[in-house]
């Protein structure tokens, strides 16, 4: 029978928060079993992107990834937040390493072809080392992901956290038995925006056509719930989406994701 | 019979020169055996302070590390400085894994006592994972630490990349026979500070005494040198001194302390 492994992606608004960062890390500590963690970069790349006259880039409402701007990503996601969150986890005895996709050689990336619009050094996943992060898992090390992958021959690449959480869940889950976690500032899929707590519970892929026919799902909803059927049509075990406290031992309100 | 570890210190200087350093990542990925890289953050780290608006503060001719700098280097050499060395790393097919002394806890400090000078966020390294770092190193990973402790309370600290690199080569060297490389601009400990050739080729303890007394070693290179017999005192093998072509397999000219 395989291992269970959680693989839990943490919002912006999770890293921001002082608050909740701490809260998610002292619950993320005590999940048992193999566990990995995913995080972005917040609002903090962006500011001190500003801080350090460097302008974020949009083109069609989509962010532009320049050398200068990789430079403040490479120094925000893998440096200041990721470090600061290895540092706390090792603070709750969770024996944390914090990761690039170059480190190990982890994640490779294929940096994003020219078609109507240059994205820069972003990068879309080629290969997930799944060898390479089993070796860490089983000697109890806890990977904490930022979102940066590589080329292989020597560049660093922008890569969305989201995309990198599903990736590494769908390769991991030949080796393991495999839950992803989205975890964000709201309890779960929900009913109505109004209502925090109208959570639908469960989503698969037959209401998930229902809610999008009828516009209860929409958004920035329909990236993430596109990203979790395609996990799991990819072997991926179960899919959550909530917030902190879907950590939690008993905890009950949150979406699960099934096909 | 103990297996052979190098680890090799590179300096400011080499970092901050592109060709250098393409130079050294060429070198130092084709060095047989078991290997760790440990570097500092060059300039880099004052040049983000100054274009951040956050001041170096000295105190006595010493850097003083507050809250807002130890973000800029935590930035800097965990972030920019450690992941575009291990990318590039990986492209010469050498399986780097960027770390600071917060990963896989390989190196807990202490923050510095304030006696006459509140250095601020600086660490004294009190021990060595030993365990983690020889799980790493026999996954046939390379470790590639920069100057950045923790105190296992969740709080980063700034560490002196020479003390890191002699204090870990101390530590691994009671599981492997271990030889320290302080790598930096000179081909070694010179004679003469005007002939770049003059270097002596081996320094004993006794004839430190002497080049002391005759002031043919004085300023920067006493710490070095005392941070090498500090480190051979303490069962470390070798120290070597030198620059980048220190490296080739064929080097001749390069500084070897022995006790």
């Amino acid at each position: 029978m395989k291992q269970k492994l959680s693989i839990i992606k943490i919002g912006g608004n999770i890293i921001e928060d002082q608050e909740s960062l701490s809260q998610f890390l002292n619950l993320f500590s005590r999940l048992k079993g193999h566990k990995v963690l995913v995080h972005g970069g917040g609002k903090r790349a962006t500011d001190y992107g500003k801080r350090l006259g460097i302008e974020t880039k949009m083109v069609d409402g989509r962010r532009i990834t320049d050398a200068q701007s990789l430079d403040v990503a490479v120094m925000v996601y893998a440096g200041l937040v990721n470090k600061n969150i290895v540092a706390r986890l090792q603070a709750y005895n969770c024996n944390a390493i914090g990761l690039s996709g170059a480190d190990a050689n982890t994640i490779i990336a294929i940096k994003r072809p020219v078609k109507n619009i240059d994205y820069g050094f972003v990068g879309d996943v080629e290969v997930v080392n799944t060898k390479s992060i089993a070796q860490l898992i089983r000697a109890d090390l806890v990977p904490v992901f930022c979102a940066l992958t590589h080329d292989g021959m020597g560049q660093l690449l922008n890569t969305n956290a989201d995309t990198i959480a599903s990736e590494v869940a769908i390769a991991m889950s030949q080796t393991f038995d495999t839950t992803l976690y989205y975890c964000f500032e709201k309890k779960g899929v929900l009913r109505s925006i109004l209502d925090e707590n109208s959570v639908i519970k469960s989503i698969n892929q037959e209401s998930y056509q229902k809610l999008k026919q009828q516009n209860i799902v929409a958004d920035g909803m329909l990236p993430k719930l596109d990203n979790s059927f395609h996990a799991l049509n990819k072997d991926v075990q179960r899919v959550c989406i909530g917030d902190i406290t879907m950590l939690e031992p008993k905890a009950k309100l949150f979406t699960t994701i099934t096909l």
